[in-house]
């Protein structure tokens, strides 16, 4: 039996990882900001850009593979588009720049795209498509991640499980939200298989280690994850390598650190497009169309085995509603590696 | 045995399908641009966007189902954002127009968006993204589609196969290119299978009337197309219905008619999005960056039973090289309702 997880206040754990990050020097506003989001993804259920990123966050930083202070700068923005050079600094800081810059251009002419080079690890890219959905528009938001998933046909890691995403202001349904990796499943859902004793994945989830496809738990672990649905997961990917790091001059594939490698910058770059909605139409008949459509989807009769049809987005809203009242449960890895921080860092863990 | 494909020249058979529209009162340079976009398809190995269409266009056109004449008219164009009415023209006459707006003002304001409402089929996304690309700009396409395929969980359809397109101008290696429908696979393929006696199809392609995931062929034509990877494929057919026809203030989901339903306009909503490289990086430094990428991927060991990794695009352009020099096969389905369309329109076919 593993130990169980601990459940914790949101408020709670968002003042523990603040002050963790407070005393690694970061600065108190970029404290806030990572804490805020590395949060905001464990409230939505999606633990794995939760705090579990919090201890190699500090490490990164303790050991100088991050710049805890740096602003980044601009380096040349020409009509709608805008280049950033992230200059090393913490994902989160630099991404919320980069955010407000193509939330600024959108509301000038209608379209912002921001592409940073040279920048960290942002949490989940729903954090960032959402504060532009927040805004009032369309907020699209891909990156490029380290190597670990081979191109379709390949059998060495080319491709970061690069994400897209795209969040839509809502009307009277909660907002769309997509915020997908460009595999069938993450890596941690392999892990979990085995945690959980299931000697078998389903179909596509993974490949051995020459690229064959596996159903076998422990054969997946010591090889691949799947493209999503094969080549189209390899084209989905290449996108998002495409319009992050090639256009932005940044590191590509196989040239990006990682966040649990230390002695070297990750160097990931992003991208975020933002759509003014109220140079199409006007925004309330824009919202009410996305609750029409989402109410279309909501309606349709549930396949059998299932009691309802879900839209994305579904999932984490309900899950945020619930642990928002029951507070985070933070898995006993992650908690004892927090509170170790803690003790080195001398900062009190609020609970036990 | 099947009757044999009818080995045609492009060249040929694109004065063929062109005669054709031109019979039916299509504008003769509409014609042209319908019949090389299909043409186009076809060279590329995609015959499911080919010829095989335009005995369904010249029936729209003949029952007047779609309007032959009319270019469409520019609703508004407010900064970096172009909204056009369709007015229920020939796809690819809307779609090139609209094309050259998102080129011209993507050229002055480094983006480009135009979304269209009232369209018809445009053939294959790839030809539109394509311009773009050899414009020298990146060129993403959407567009919703007549509902086929159940959002996942559902067993009824309310979503497109809402094709995912993007061109990128190539280097030295050939451009990238991706042009993705957002299910498994297309109908086509399930057809295929039938056709060749296989009574198994692969996991993740198809589900039943209930909506439960099937292996078995009959079953599948039976039942229902299954979205890439389940929930992240719908959640990427709603990114372009959103997109397109949210945005558009168009047709949504089960609004949409189709091209083989007579007596209503298909009301289908497309979305051109361009991007000019040159506000980003140097054109040529891009070109050099997307070879070296290309090459990264290309020159991964390939997996086991594979002997070379493609990238998006390789297949279709080795395929567009053959069929340049042998000809395109058209299937013997389509090759007798072209001659049909012929007699009775009194166009002579090409060969035969």
């Amino acid at each position: 039996m593993p130990d169980p997880d601990i459940l914790v206040p949101a408020a709670d754990v968002t003042a523990f990882a603040t002050r963790l990050l407070d005393a690694v020097g970061v600065p108190p506003t970029k404290s806030q900001l990572v804490a805020e989001s590395l949060v905001a993804a464990n409230l939505r259920g999606v633990d794995s850009h939760g705090l579990q990123l919090l201890p190699y966050y500090l490490e990164q930083i303790e050991w100088g593979d991050m710049d805890a202070i740096t602003d980044g700068r601009v380096i040349s923005e020409i009509g709608s588009c805008l280049l950033y050079d992230g200059q090393n600094g913490i994902g989160q800081a630099i991404s919320d720049i980069c955010c407000a810059h193509a939330i600024r251009i959108a509301a000038a002419s209608g379209l912002g795209m921001v592409v940073a080079r040279e920048s960290n690890h942002f949490g989940a890219a729903a954090f960032w498509a959402q504060k532009m959905a927040d805004a009032g528009l369309i907020g699209i938001v891909m990156c490029n991640a380290s190597a670990l998933v081979p191109p379709w046909q390949g059998k060495e890691p080319r491709l970061g499980t690069n994400p897209i995403c795209m969040a839509v202001p809502g009307g009277e349904e909660h907002p769309w939200l997509l915020d997908m990796a460009t595999t069938t499943v993450a890596a941690g859902k392999i892990f979990k298989a085995k945690i959980n004793g299931q000697p078998q994945i389903p179909p596509n989830w993974a490949m051995d280690a020459e690229g064959v496809p596996t159903t076998d738990t422990e054969t997946a672990l010591a090889g691949l994850l799947m493209p999503l649905g094969g080549y189209k997961g390899s084209g989905l990917a290449m996108m998002a390598e495409i319009l992050c790091a090639v256009l932005s001059g940044g590191a590509m594939s196989t040239e990006l650190g990682g966040i649990r490698f230390r002695g070297k910058p990750v160097r990931v770059s992003q991208m975020f497009l933002a759509i003014d909605i109220a140079r199409f139409l006007p925004v309330a008949e824009f919202r009410a169309r996305m609750d029409r459509l989402i109410r279309i989807m909501k309606t349709t009769p549930p396949a059998k085995g299932y009691s309802e049809v879900l839209v994305a987005g579904d999932p984490e809203w309900r899950m945020e509603q619930e642990r928002r009242k029951s507070g985070i449960p933070v898995g006993p890895g992650t908690w004892k590696a927090l509170c170790e921080a803690g003790e080195r860092l001398g900062v009190r863990a609020p609970v036990r």
